[in-house]
């Protein structure tokens, strides 16, 4: 017999590309190392895998590993919330960090990702107009260590390429070995 | 098609309770909340679950969460390796913390975990005679957030007592909402 209740606060995600779901590819964009077969439609946020799927990136809804207090309330004051009907845009960009990332100390990781790239405060600068979605990865399998779900107005999309080149030319960026960006129109009906 | 390779230094853990394992189960205490069902042989660090295994805690290896550097450095320098010919003794105890610790900020979280409650600081007192592994498990499904392994000499399990009394007694515990200690000999062939 095996256990199978989950934690609380821990939900199965799944983002399923396939010919069905709420968002049209618009672009695959390998940015480090190899892409994403393309497909129709994805399915974001399912609850499991869809069959048929092209390819199905899952993992859970978990807690914060770098964010502060003081951090995490100053993003509560400037809430940008998933599923406004005006973000008809939207990017799921995969990420994987080399293992020079993952034997670094909690404070060695953590001094990179804010105090030396300004991670929090460069997405800060692009709040409420982007939203994000953060899902951690690597320890629930495939090839991805992290999962961001970003949603915009399309009048936005120029901010949100500014925002990742700013990201990509950090030291954090360094420890980036595969990283696909996947852009998104919202279907219409 | 599922991506399904895992991430480079992520590998699978089951602790598979049976009636087979290099392990025999000397006593199950519930410390917090429901225990475990009994069994003859404990199967540690099996790659998978075993059939027939009356229950299997799983998770994978993964990086360090709190540690800094001048801690692993400290760790580093005492080593207590598992495995060896004298430790015939061990213990699993499987923790499931409370949502209130889960929704804490990382600053929040490693400031209760060491500077208030001395985790590192206390279980440095019992290396190199008590050897340590931990694994996370809240994202990889099952009922507890942690699985921590001990191996020790049969004349260091009451240090190894009196170092779990501390630990219970820190404002850390306070979170802890099930804890269950399972005791091993070491199997004769």
């Amino acid at each position: 017999m095996t256990l199978v209740e989950g934690a609380a606060g821990v939900h199965r995600i799944s983002f399923n590309a396939g010919d069905r779901g709420g968002w049209r590819m618009a672009e695959i964009r390998p940015v480090t190392g190899p892409g994403l077969a393309p497909f129709a439609r994805l399915e974001a946020f399912a609850p499991s895998e869809l069959p048929g799927a092209i390819w199905c990136l899952s993992s859970v809804s978990s807690h914060q590993r770098y964010t502060t207090r003081d951090e995490a309330g100053m993003m509560a004051a400037r809430p940008a919330p998933l599923g406004r009907p005006d973000s008809r845009r939207a990017a799921l960009i995969p990420i994987r960090k080399s293992p020079a990332w993952w034997t670094l100390a909690q404070d060695e990781r953590r001094a990179i990702f804010q105090e030396s790239s300004g991670h929090i405060t460069i997405g800060m600068d692009y709040v409420p107009g982007v939203a994000r979605f953060l899902i951690h990865c690597r320890d629930t399998g495939g090839p991805f260590d992290f999962l961001t779900w970003f949603e915009f107005d399309e009048s936005a999309e120029a901010a949100f390429d500014e925002m990742l080149t700013r990201l990509r030319a950090t030291e954090e960026w360094r420890y980036v070995e595969r990283e696909v960006d996947v852009r998104l129109v919202r279907a219409e009906g």
